[in-house]
């Protein structure tokens, strides 16, 4: 397992900034979600100068679907980055753990009108409308309460991104938001510009997820900014915003080598202020949604390890005390993680285990063949990269509750999360 | 969509035992988990009828997993059946409801020692041993409590099942119980019934899930039988109790073809009893564990229409106000279901949509390209063959709440399980 900058070996054991893991399951339990505070504030930080420029505003919008807790809130106001959010369940988490609802961007396929209407109703920012069908209803429901809101409009330019490929294409078949291609585009964005309760600022584009190529971004930026200045030449629109997503890769395992976004942000914002000013297009503001990529590596979660079983195929098995309900994403997406026993963490990892979950399911495994020391019943597994996509996919799945999560900043460890009782998960059944 | 018995299209709309969708709709909101606790009832006599003969107590052990609240638990306990459960979670939620603890069974590949304490302090009838290091860990906690426990052994019999297709094998590389092809098997049961703190009462096995052949299932019990008569044999143990599992397929869509369990439970009794004439094995209990086949055709989920949105592809996206969050079947296993549109019951389905779940992924769809009539916003959707594996697989994923979940029983709905709150989703955290 690739260690993070926090992780160091000492004596055989693997400790988080200074703490033996052994210490943190005996005083929290397992599984347990670890989060490192001090590396997240300082990477936000990072990611904020890299952004900086004299040619816009630029605002880093955390993407809470990746990682949302109170605490996590709590650190987005403490920062005073932006927060992009996908729910009504979203908004009230932020603005209950003190987001400024100004700094929120509101986006989703389809925003329920009670969304909408808890969105207005909160003073949310931005609403990142989706389609034409979303303008009508936000139009008639700001109409009835005579107000007015802020939007962008969601497009697809035309670059979908996978991993390490990426196409140009004009025939989108996503779910999210208006296609550049569409034919009717310009009426589209020129009767949501007429609405007289949206405040049309501009646009927003998402590429794709667990990104590489940095090249793709800067097309899309091309793109983008190309059909921006087109639409105000056609539509006399002043467009002052471009939210240009987020989506950018990161480390799972050795077969994922994600770019420095330190080095990538001011390349980028170089590229869009050149683009600005080759299709002379004024650009008030620029912001991206980084989620996965200022969280996942923060994240690690700490199982204790239970029976061992070598099956007649001559399979062994390594069975923790979480698993797809805890990370659902082996599961759901095949995806790959990296671990390691830490109470054996200088040992040779000679031994060929399936790491897989309690639920009851064939298919709850974390990680398939995959080298560890020999491993004992009562041992410590350690999952790195489990900061995105774990804790806001958990499940209840045979009534395992969901792990307590602690957080750990400058060497000093705090619950943030209280472990699930069974109580609660029975709390609103009659 | 395949129309359930209780269902009844009149004027154009669809009835659930005479109740209108869109009056459930109004009174309970959507999404909405659908139960028709009537016909629940009346399969559980109907397999428990099917079941009875005259050669050795059966019995019925409800699997949990599929579907469990306090309304399901308070069922299982009037109706005197057993439960098969496999975390603390549900035991403590089958007690909770009132099911007696004898009729508990105890499953699972990793049951942590907090949890086989919380079992044996909490009188869980049987427990089922996966492995051998299990059967020692049970041992020695049940030595320090000066207790004894009724156990069975999970075999894997050589037969495994994937939907229409089985094969016997002896290369098993299931995580669960010990293979009857293990060179040490004779061993391990040896050990196991000689622990002083264990009564063992035989061997549980199970081949796989939604299994539509009837003869894998004879198999198996001709495998379970004979490897049973092989051990009483060589160790002198006497095997009291075969608990043959479930995975009895259920229609979900026309690919589907299930057995009826109602004629085939009957048979497979006979077959049984055969075998262990043959074999000359005195069995006195048989054990089956229907989860999915008792409660998936009867279960539904009710949900708004939203926003509906052609790509540029030429795809007709309809979009619903739930999801992946309570359906995360789709996605996990590209598990295929039925709709209709409630309002609109008797109009011909002659466009074609991919129904799209709320969550900010691309991969929250319910049904890809299917016949619908013209859909509006506003109008209802309903998806067939919801009731096992979506409530308890379902998940806060982007901060939206759990559905509520209502029963109908004779004509008549209450609500069983309370709409989640957005507070309630941050209640845990500090």
């Amino acid at each position: 397992m690739r260690l993070e900058s926090y992780q160091v070996k000492e004596n055989n054991q693997l400790k988080h900034d200074g703490i033996s893991y052994e210490v943190l399951a005996e005083k929290y339990g397992t599984p347990l979600y670890i989060f490192d505070e001090t590396n997240f504030v300082q990477q936000v930080k990072k990611y904020k100068k890299a952004l900086d420029n004299p040619y816009f505003e630029t605002q880093i919008l955390f993407a809470s679907k990746a990682l949302l807790t109170r605490a996590i809130g709590q650190l987005i106001a403490q920062l005073g980055i932006g927060q992009d959010v996908v729910s009504a369940g979203e908004i009230y988490t932020a603005i209950e753990s003190g987001v400024e609802p100004s700094k929120l961007y509101f986006h989703g396929n389809n925003k329920l009108d009670d969304e909408l209407i808890f969105a207005i109703e909160n003073n949310v920012g931005t609403i990142v409308i989706d389609n034409r069908s979303e303008a009508k209803r936000l139009n008639a429901i700001l109409t009835t309460q005579a107000k007015r809101q802020r939007v962008l409009l969601r497009l697809n330019p035309g670059v979908e991104a996978h991993t390490h490929e990426y196409i140009k294409t004009a025939h989108n078949d996503s779910k999210f938001g208006e296609s550049v291609f569409d034919l009717t585009i310009k009426e589209v964005i020129e009767t949501l510009a007429n609405y007289p309760t949206l405040d049309f600022a501009g646009f927003h584009c998402h590429i794709g997820s667990q990104v590489f190529e940095e090249q793709s971004f800067l097309d899309s930026a091309t793109e983008m900014i190309a059909f921006a200045k087109m639409i105000e030449d056609n539509l006399a629109i002043n467009i002052k915003e471009i939210n240009f997503g987020g989506g950018f890769g990161v480390y799972y395992t050795e077969e994922d080598q994600p770019f420095d976004l330190e080095t990538f942000l001011p390349k980028f914002v170089q590229h869009v202020y050149n683009k600005t000013q080759e299709f002379d297009l004024k650009l008030e503001k620029v912001t991206i949604e980084p989620g996965r990529s200022l969280v996942n590596a923060m994240g690690s979660t700490l199982y204790r390890i239970g029976d061992l079983k070598t099956t007649t195929s001559g399979k062994n098995y390594l069975f923790v005390d979480g698993g797809m309900t805890d990370n659902i994403r082996p599961a759901l997406y095949q995806a790959k993680y990296e671990a390691l026993i830490t109470n054996k963490a200088e040992e040779t990892a000679d031994t060929i285990y399936t790491i897989a979950g309690k639920a009851c399911e064939s298919g709850d495994k974390i990680i398939n063949d995959y080298p560890l020391p020999k491993a004992e019943t009562g041992d410590l597994l350690l999952v790195n990269g489990t900061g995105a996509y774990n804790y806001t996919m958990a499940s209840h799945y045979n009534r395992i509750p969901k792990p307590a999560m602690i957080h750990i900043l400058n060497g000093v460890d705090r619950l943030t999360v209280k472990r699930e009782s069974f109580a609660d998960m029975m709390r609103n059944e009659l």
